[in-house]
């Protein structure tokens, strides 16, 4: 194994390098897309995953809000735009080998389209899954019939 | 949007659903995975992210060891089998549209293998990226040379 994440790993601490470099090395996927986890920075809870291109990470570090790229839509989809619940960015940290983001939040209100705060309220067990969170509002109070 | 995850999302908290069924219905990828995100169930530190296939989150469910789909050694990974740094699943849980899980676990050592605590070692600002945690132990310690 070689390249730029690998060849940072073994760097000290405090170690800074270019962000286009880190760009340029993270490893988007074929359709030019990498996973970012949001997490809301002061309890901790995972809100959701979706996915950003260069592009939209970029915007996201220079505006401090949180723009993802919608696969669906194939469109910019800055998070609240149409339900207004945003997402401030915190802190954005890339992994190891450069093809995951860890995105610390500030979400008002629900993350989820179901109007609930987390999307992931189907908790597994051996043999079912449970929804187990109720929404904070519903899809009409969300987007007021637009979705 | 149709489907089984959608119709889900409007039935009451406790609904509970077969876990096959689910299994069924999850929006697995071309290659049959789904991204699990591997969180500390007590501080809530997100400390890696990788990939399951059907199996893997089957075997992971029922043993309580997780178990990843390794894509570049196309094999079951369960993790710490060579590092010895295991994990123990607390709990796990699918996101609203069935296309992420999130495994709440209980990490021994690093997640990581530069043998960081978590594999999000690198924070980004609008201009640079930066190294901010020191490995908890080196490589060959946890690898014993064999990686």
């Amino acid at each position: 194994m070689s390249g730029f994440f690998h060849d940072l790993e073994q760097l000290p601490t405090n170690t800074s390098v270019a962000l286009s470099d880190l760009l340029s090395a993270a490893k988007w996927n074929a359709d030019g897309l990498i996973p970012a986890i949001a997490q809301q920075h002061d309890s901790g809870e995972v809100l959701m995953m979706a996915w950003m291109n260069r592009a939209s990470l970029e915007e996201t570090l220079s505006t401090g809000r949180v723009c993802y790229w919608s696969r669906s839509r194939q469109a910019f989809w800055r998070k609240g735009e149409t339900s207004g619940q945003q997402q401030h960015l915190v802190e954005a940290r890339f992994d190891c080998d450069g093809d995951t983001l860890l995105l610390k939040v500030d979400q008002s209100g629900p993350a989820c389209h179901t109007g609930r705060r987390s999307c992931f309220y189907l908790r597994l067990t051996p043999t079912a899954g449970e929804i187990d969170s109720d929404p904070l509002m519903s899809k009409e109070e969300l987007y007021g019939g637009k979705r």
